[in-house]
Formats: structure tokens, C-alpha cells, sequence
């Protein structure tokens, strides 16, 4: 209820701050029986980490994950046993004294002044809870997610489709970790790719930052995981792409361009595809009535600029006077090429959480 | 967790299908002591009501609520006891025999195929549960949680702003139930009212069908409500939007314009408003890092054109064969209009929430 | 949160008053497919009626179930479809004006007192919320849910095994239907039945109240159903049934005497019963670890003596003034013949929720 | 949902096993602005340690909590923020090695049969998840919890009432942590305290075990915690008390006695206390329609002798062959003065939990 729990069947509760000792989580509910791969987990984690890139914040942290609980090795390899997986990432390279200064301060569209509001004071350091750098633990969760989806023959990848206003020219579709990790800024067009890490440095040189839009497709879904009415499976999609820091917008299959059709136009005529009844476009997004059908899920989520610059600008304190603000601190010009992973994590925990949720829907399961 | 049930503090779960008995639902968590006005709840279900204009559905249904629990009458008025609040809305037009005909066909973007995926077997009778007539309930909900927001000084509205490509001229901002409801379209500027309306007579005269967007705001919603880091303010209100049926696209504040543009340009500066600490701009739409500011929250959300056409067409039966689709039934050429109220509801149910949630942030509450 | 919802996959979600309009409720996540017998619903709720015997309160409700969503009539009966199923059960023998004289009064061991400390004013009309007679949306729950078990091959049974300190000189076990029901007492041993109704016709003459003991087996459980470590099976049934009116004590297996014993004397040595591993005891009253260990579950609940007598008595108002108490309504002597298909109402959704939840425990579900 | 989380707005969820790296946990909800005395929460670990005195398990842990989240050093002090307050307890003297005799046996009267029947394998280390090494995160989730009741004005003591069958010659009230510590068992009473230790001395030499009673107090409880209908105050602590190991037996207020008595008898009268309205007696155990009365809340939990034998025994295999068991290891002979800090805890937990639901039951907080 305090709002750190993520699911319901496969659950993540998460706590940690940018600055404090150590970030970390508890996945409840995955099922027993998953060989989890260590490595794996770690390589979602090197995607996230940042210091990766010239287009990342500076911040070196390794992100080095520490398994607690829920795990028993055996001659398997390493089994989760189906109590809680309980683990901590160790914050390495904090600096909480570089926030000294803004104690007093409110700096522009940060939560600041929101967190002053709910709580009656707040963890100045570098933004405390409301740190980006909380969703080291979501991607934990995440990578524990996918190793269970890939059981099931699910794959969830995600790609920036577009920086501010260079955009790739083709439609949405599933690409691979391969095509998308080619490049520095994960989008998976080499021609854009290079245009957009042009457009980041130069944005990065000008102490400013920018936004702009990634694909998320899940390929393998089996019709029938969502529930009605409140729960479908696009809603908590949303809940959860929406708990990212910096999202602005969210589209489903045609999305906003759907928006402009006519019905005539938009629906998606079924086909038999000899084994499994499919559709011949997918407007819909892969979900029709919050329940997936079988097609691809796709789904388009924006992101604004980050708020920090590294540029001087002015804001207010508790009193409301107007006080300078320096530029400084280690932050990303542009948050995609990292948001990617964070993207991909919040699918796979909801995608296992409806998986699992899916099981209790009718009297014999697997009939 | 079978989905029916919205929010935690101030709860709603519904039942009901379009051509069943009755649609119904309980508030559980209403705050005891409020006055309930049965009158405003029936006004909200009456601009939800099909057959209320020409450019809608032609099913003509009283929609009345009959209340069942939860309240006492005393001389104050009728009083919530803080009991759960117990109603029905019976169904009156009814008609399951116009569904027979579609026992073995999957109707194209409806949830007909996605349902029978789920569960083994599907309710046959005019969508069943998936059928947008489900919102009767969340209507009842949304109303008496209006009425909490009221005591609070909170005002909730939401009003039409596009349909297909024409569009208001203005950018968002709150409009007043007076004006909102001045044109059947609920668009308040009146030229562009008027250009939807014939739009959507054109449309309907073709049996085809349009999406659009409307446009949410709250107002007056005091700085210090969300809860981090999952559930977001704008991560619940993103989940009961996309609940709705139809939904394709939201955005928050700047939305995607804001992915478009440098951080420099679209931080809001703080600004000492005497009483308070405000925002010169709001392309943070009223919320930061998940909390609200004080300023006015705003959402567009997008809708797609509905599925149902008054015209022919061919779909697959079970076994993935072709058949044809006659156009009839009673139908909305666009949702828009009547997805007002809906929207409505939706936010102020999740805006009571949070409101209480609150309650529970500080040692000493008040302070 | 608000309290009037029961379960995690299976739900319950109850509304209404003692002498409001109606009782009613949602079942929320009832697997799809179930053959719903609509008869054997209404015949547990027959149990619980008031004016079943001489034993009861003498209003008489007819207790009549009305299904208003989730079923579909088919050949091959009422279906459930997995949608929320609503009900209703009408209030036709309220007096809401039998209590007028009770407005300024908190009446002793009632939740008068509490009821208007928490919500700062209280529905007077017959205990309203707090009444026993919310346990009727309760006890159709459960018979939607014992119907599922029989499905899993589990069934459940309770029975009077002590009214004050006339009790069965035989150990808790199994007792058929048939047996429980021969007596109006619900004492499937018929001496201490005929005893036990003599001595609560002695009460009921005196204008006095009487409790006891009502034993529960499960039988039937399979080995595994339970949650570690707050979840375990019994950890949420002792919720279940500390959540009836009149609740004053629980034990499971053992139970006190378990307490009395020598660990040497109290384990219970497992046993190889072919097709499988049983324990020669069952001390552990079927549940081990919080898991179910496929022995029957054996537990036993104790209920004071109904708080209103038919005898004038004194308390305070609001004011704390001493006030005289008239001796009169219509209530039970002894509500354990009407508590068994309560008790058993409860444990039937619990091991439903349960067996739903053990879906999602390992990997491959039934591996 | 895997039963691993606690509560509803105070939440606490834990993960760790008896042989594993560590235990932990995350208090999600304490809501902002405690003063955190981290000596208080060690002092309660202290009295949860193994090897605090003859009476208990030779184990030797130092059990010293690690913060990792959620607080801020000030010049006030400690103080919660409002963010989750994450925790982890190294295990420092595990030996996981002692139990591979085991991996093919269930022990009596153990979870090892039945977490493998859930799970399909188990993790043989020490009981893994099943432990009650398990409650270290409890305590310290429930010594966070006393913290917050303390500014509240409410106490929760426990202690040792019966040991087998010698048992304090008072009825239950409040004792002093003084007094309760001044004996090893942890009953306030010098001499049957005197007799109990006598005993388990006895026992212990025996290699057998045994069980008892211990008494919860709850004092300075305002009346109005507790939610009807099925989150009664006295069902959420029977819940959580049914969670603990070992739980036989739960009473409330007159409990058993109670069961005995006629309404004449049993019935609390209301009387003037000047300040407030009390009860002259207090057989309802301070709770009355599952909501405090201002009374003490007085709570009596029966506990099995342990399963965990020191002398030799004989059990079966995984295919139900007969097996020797060794009697090895470091166990208590009986369970009871450990178990006083994990009532306590339990009991702290809820009742935060419904200090902070009852903010949320009126429109106008504190009126």
C-alpha cells in the first residue's frame, strides 16, 4: 500500500535509495523449480549500469547482484526453491555530500517539493527513493521474470525507436538483443542509431538533455493471459511501464494513429494459421478486451528530457525565494539507451504475473 | 485478483454483463459521514446512458441505481455509514437472442476469440463481460467518490478534444460541466462541437464508426498525493484509463510534444504564489516523480474507433473457417462522447485513493 | 482494505445490514466451468435460517438467493463463466424500528459502543453491519465454493461437539451430513444432542444464552496446499473463523491438550499408506509447516454465550448515564446449530483460495 | 500472494532460511518522521537470540540487524523518511552440512514432507523457509512497529503463563518487561517461574521437549481499531499469531472459560469512567464486533512441545521406507520464552496497521 510492491502472483518489493547503503529486493512467488542463470541476471544489470557509455552518466557503480534467499544449488545448477528470492545491490559510488547544497532548495520538475509535500521533509540525498537509480532493483526482478517466460517460449525485447525528433523508418517489430546492442543508443537502424548518438553528444557538450520514444514488443505470448475487467493485461502494462521515472506517453498497436481511423479501417480480421487462429494486421496490439490473443504485444512508450542540467538556472527554496542553481553532478543526457532494460523488466514481471494468474481461471487447468 | 476490484483504500468491485440481469457493484472503504447526493450519482449515470442523443447507441436503458447497503438516512440527508455500499443497476433492454447468431464466430477486434482463450467457453450474450456496458458500475463508483473529492475541494472534468482529425483549438485546460455539456459531442468549443457532430453523423450514416481523445484535468488536488515508487499517481490513474474499453494512447502533461523537446525548455520553474510554491508551467502535468505538485493534473487519452460496424463483413468461426458478419445491433458510431463520465469516474475513484493513502504518510497525521 | 473481502484468488466481497434492504455479495475469481447447483446453494442457506427450530430466533427470512451475473445456462446446466458472480439475498422480515429505542443506548458485549468510536455515529437498526446476519452472503459464498472442492475431491463437514459443558465423549472426526442433521442441534451423536437441546430449551425460557464448541475436518486435502510463513493454511483459516460473530477461542489438532504433551508423545510418526506417505497420529490436525499434509484438517472453535438477552438488564448512553435495557427481539438462545454451515462456509473458501494458489507454486503446474 | 508479506499499510515482507546467507526483511508503510531507536530494535533481537540462556538452543548468532533504506540521520536523530526501510541479519553460524543425513527423510512432525509435496524438492538445509529461525525479520519488523505505537501511547507486553502443565496461579494482565525478564522462561510469577525452568531442565536432559501458553497484553489501545467485517481486529492478530511456529491454540478475552458461562454471566457491563466509557469486566478481551473498546486486548497462544528431538527416533523416506533418525543438532526443549518477542512483534504489527486503516474511516480525519 505504501506503493513498493510490483504484482501480485510474482510480486517484486523493492527498497533503496541513490545514495544510501545498498538498493535491493524481494521477488515473492517464483515458482519453484527455475535453473536461474546468475550471469544472465548480471548482463541485464550491465545494460542498466550506468558509466556504460560516452551517452551515460559518469556515476561508476558495478551493480554486482548478491543473492540472500530462494535459491538452493544442486546438480542442476542453481534452483529457485520457491521461497523468496531476497537480494542487494551495493551502492559503491555514492556521494550523498555532493547534495548538500539543495537542502533548502527545490530543483525543477524533480520531486523535491512533492516528496517536502507527502512526507514533511525529505532524504536530500540525490533525490533519495525518487532516484532513477532505484530501478537497479526493478531489473533484478526483471531478469528473474525472463528466465521464467523463456519456460514458456516468451521474449520480450525493447528498442529506442526514436531521440527527440530522429526517428527510425520503420514500423515496430521485435528485434533482437544483437541488433539492438549494436549501438550504443540500442536502437537497432544503424543510420539512425548514428544520428541519434550524434544528436545525444551534442546535447550532452550543450549541458542540456533530451527525450524521445522506445519500442517494447513481447513475442510468444499464448492468447488467453489478462484479466478482465480492471486487471487486463494492457492496464497493467501501463500501471507498470507508467512507474518508470521520466515517462510521458503510451501507445497500444496503432496507438494514436489508430485514433484517426475509421472503424472500417482499424479492425484486425482473424485468419486461420492452420495451427492457432491469428490475425491478419495487429492494430490491437497482440490484446483484444485486456486478454493477449496470441500476435506480437506492442507497445510504444515516450520519455521526456531528464530534469537535471548540467547548466546554471535559478529555482526557489522552502520560502519560496529564488535561489541559483549550479550545473553540476554525474547525470545522462538522455535516458533511453537505459530506460531499455528498465522497459523490458517491467513487461517480463507483469507478462509472469498474468502467466501465473492465468492458471486459476478455469476448474481443470491445462483443459 | 480476478480483476474486478479497483484501488485498495477506497475500493470498488463490480459485476455484471450487458445482457444479464444486472450490473452492480460495492464501494468498500467510502469514508463514513458523507452526505450522498443519489441525485448527482443518477445525473453522472444519465450522460452515460445509451440513446441519450443522436450519436449514440439507439439501446435505451433507465439505468437507474437502486442502493442496497452503506448508507442511513437522518435528518443531515443520507449518510454513508462506512459500511460497503452495496448497488444494482438493473438491465431493462436486454435483448440475448441477438446474439445467437454469433455462438461459433469471433467478431474482429472484439474480445470474443480472447475470452473463449481464457476461460474454455465464452458468455455468448452480447460481449458478456467485456461489453463496454460494464462501465454502469464504475460510474455509481466514480460518483460517490466525486462527491468525497468535493469535501476535499477537488474538482474532476474531462471534456472531447479531438475526433478523428478535428480537433479543438485550444490547448487543455479545466471546462466546466455547463460547458462540456452544452453539445451532445461534449466538446465545449462550439464550432469544433459542431464539425465532430456532423463528422459523426456522416460516420454513422455509413454504418462506420471513429476514435478521438479527450482530455482529463483535476484541479484543486493538494500538493502530496501518489505513493512511491510503483504506484505512482499517474501509474494508478494510467491503470484505470487503460481499463477503460477502447483505450489506445495517454498521455501526461506535455505528453508527447514533451519527448520532442530539450530538458531546458521543458522544466516548469517554481514560482512563489503568496500561499503557496507553484509552477510557472505545467508540462509536468501536475505530477512529480509520481506525487502531486498542486497544480492542475492533466491527461489526453486516446480512443480507437469502436469495433462493432452496422455494416457487412467476414470473420473465422472456431474452427478458423470463413463466415460472414451482418451489421446490426445497437451500437455507438463513437465512443466519445459517453466516455466522458467514464473517464470521470475513473479519475476520481483513484484520486479518492490516494487521498486517503495519504492519510498514512506521516507520524502524526495533520501535521 | 476496508474489510469486506475475503481471499486472494478466490474472493468474497460482502455488503448489507441486518435491516437494510438487502444482503448480497461478489464471488470473484470462481474458475470457469463449474456446474453451479443452484439448489444445493439454497439449501445451505437453509441451514443458517433463522426459524429453522425451536433452537433459533424466531424471524422468519426466506433467505433466497438472487444470481445476477457470472452464470450461462447451457445443456449442459449453469455454467460458470469466470466473471464475477453477484448475488443478492433480500431482507423481507426487517424491523428496522424494534431498535428506535436503542439510538442513545450501547448495549453490553455488542459493538454498539465500538461501531460509533470508529465511524463517530453507528446505524442503529439491528446491530446493522455488525449483525450476525451478514453471514448469509458468507454462507453462499462458501456453497459456491464447496462445490468447486467436490471437483478436487474435498469435503467438508462441522458439527456441535459441545453446547456449555454438555459435550460428545467421542474425538473429533468426520460426521456425515446426515448425522449433523438429524438434530436441530447439529450433534451428530444423538444422546448428547438430545441433552444439549434440552438444556438450550432451559436457556431459552430463562430469557438466557449459551455457547460452545463446533469441531471442523476437512478431508480429502491433498499434501501441499498452504503458503509459507504468513500465509499458512491454518494461519488463514483461524482469520476466516476469528473473523465469525461470537468467536472466543480455536485449536487446531491437538490443540490445547497438544500443549498438555511431551514432544516424544506429540509427533506423529509418518506411516506408508501404498499410495502414499500418511502419519499414524494426527496431532498436527493436517497441516504441517502451514502446509497440508493430506491427513484430515481438524480444528475446533469455540463461541460464548450470544450477547442479547431476553431479560431486562442496564447499560449507558452516550453520555455514560446508566439506562435501563428492555428484554426483548428476536434472537438465538445458542448460535452454534446455526454457526456449522457458517464454520464451514468459511473453511470452504479458504482451501479453494488455497488450492487455486498452489497453481502457481512450482515451474510446471502438475509436474 | 506466496505469503512471504504481512499486513496491509505497515507491511512488513521477509525472505531468508535457517542455513542460507542471510535473513531480511522490508517494512514497507512506517510512515515518516519516527525516531528510530535502533538500540530498542537490537534489544528485542536479543531477546529472540538462540543461546540466551540454558533453556535454549546452543546456536550461537549475534542476530545484528543492518539497515540498508529508509532512514535519515538528522540532529533529532534516526528518523524514517517514508521510503521502505530495508533490513538483512547475517547468518553468521549456519551449518547447512549437518543436515544432509536428512535430505532423503521426513522428519515428524516437520514441514520437510509437506514443502515437498508443494514445491516438488525441498531445501534441506535446517528446515530452510520453515524454520524458526524464519521470525528473526519478524521481530524486527514488529520492534519498528512497537516504536511507532509507543508515540501512540500504547504498549504490548507478553509473557510465559503456563509451561506442560505448571501454569501462573493469576488471570492475564499486564507485566512489565522487568518483570517478564527477570527470569530466563520469561514468567512474571518467581516461583512458577522457578518450577518452569526446573522443568525444561528436566526435559532438556530427557533430549525431549515441551510446550505451554503464553499471554498477550495490548494496552492504551484506543477504542475504534479494527474493520468489520472479516478484517476484525482480533482475526488480523489471530492471523498473524497462527503464523508463528508451533501454534496450537488461540483464546480471546475469556476465551474457553468463556465457552462455559451463560450471556447472564459473561456479558461486560458499560460504566462511566469519568474520561471514557469502560467495561466493568472485561471478557471480551478489549475487542467487541472486531473493533477495540479502549479495554485491554488480552490474547492467550498455546504452543506444541517442538517437534526437534534430541534422542533417537525412526521415520521414513521419500519412498516411504523406514529410516533411523539420529537426535544431533542445536534445538530448544521448549519453544516458549523465545516465542514472548515474536508475540510481542506479531501483536505491534497489526496494531500499527490498524491505527493507520482507522485514518481512513471517517470523511474528516481526527473529527
Amino acid at each position: 500500500m505504501a506503493g513498493n510492491t510490483l504484482g501480485s502472483l510474482f510480486r517484486l518489493t523493492t527498497f533503496g535509495e541513490s545514495h544510501g547503503a545498498a538498493l535491493g529486493g524481494i521477488v515473492d512467488g517464483c515458482p519453484a523449480g527455475l535453473v536461474l542463470d546468475d550471469k544472465a541476471v548480471q548482463a541485464e544489470l550491465a545494460r542498466r549500469r550506468p558509466g556504460q557509455s560516452a551517452l551515460t552518466t559518469s556515476r561508476a557503480e558495478a551493480d554486482e547482484v548478491q543473492w540472500l534467499s530462494g535459491l538452493v544449488s544442486t546438480t542442476e545448477g542453481v534452483l529457485t526453491t520457491g521461497a523468496p528470492i531476497g537480494f542487494t545491490v551495493m551502492n559503491t559510488a555514492a556521494r550523498p555530500a555532493d547534495y548538500d547544497h539543495l537542502q533548502h532548495t527545490f530543483r525543477p520538475s524533480h520531486a523535491d517539493f512533492t516528496y517536502e509535500a507527502k512526507y514533511g521533509f525529505r532524504d536530500v540525498r540525490g533525490g533519495g527513493r525518487a532516484s532513477a537509480r532505484e530501478t537497479v532493483a526493478r531489473v533484478v526482478g526483471g531478469a528473474v521474470a525472463r528466465q521464467v517466460l523463456a519456460t514458456m517460449g516468451v521474449e520480450v525485447g525493447a528498442y529506442v525507436e526514436r531521440v527527440q525528433d530522429i526517428s527510425m523508418p520503420l514500423p515496430p517489430s521485435f528485434h533482437s538483443r544483437e541488433e539492438v546492442d549494436a549501438h550504443p543508443v540500442r536502437c537497432p537502424h544503424p543510420d539512425t542509431a548514428k544520428r541519434m548518438e550524434e544528436r545525444i553528444a551534442e546535447v550532452k557538450k550543450a549541458g542540456d538533455t533530451v527525450g524521445g520514444a522506445i519500442v517494447l514488443v513481447a513475442r510468444g505470448v499464448p492468447a488467453g493471459w489478462g484479466e478482465p475487467v480492471f486487471d487486463r493485461l494492457h492496464a497493467d502494462l501501463a500501471k507498470a511501464l507508467w512507474s518508470l521515472p521520466a515517462t510521458k506517453s503510451l501507445e497500444l498497436g496503432s496507438g494514436l494513429s489508430g485514433t484517426l481511423m475509421r472503424g472500417s479501417d482499424h479492425n484486425d480480421a482473424f485468419v486461420n494459421r492452420g495451427d492457432r487462429i491469428g490475425t491478419a494486421t495487429n492494430r490491437s496490439g497482440g490484446i483484444q478486451g485486456g486478454i493477449s490473443n496470441g500476435e506480437d504485444i506492442v507497445m510504444r512508450i515516450g520519455f521526456k528530457p531528464v530534469a537535471t542540467l548540467l547548466q546554471p538556472g535559478t529555482s526557489v527554496d522552502r520560502q519560496g525565494n529564488s535561489v541559483s542553481l549550479e550545473g553540476r553532478g554525474r547525470h545522462d543526457p538522455c535516458v533511453l539507451p537505459r530506460a531499455v532494460p528498465m522497459v523490458e523488466a517491467m513487461a517480463c514481471m507483469v507478462l509472469v504475473d498474468h502467466a501465473l494468474r492465468q492458471r486459476a481461471a478455469r476448474l481443470t487447468f491445462g483443459a
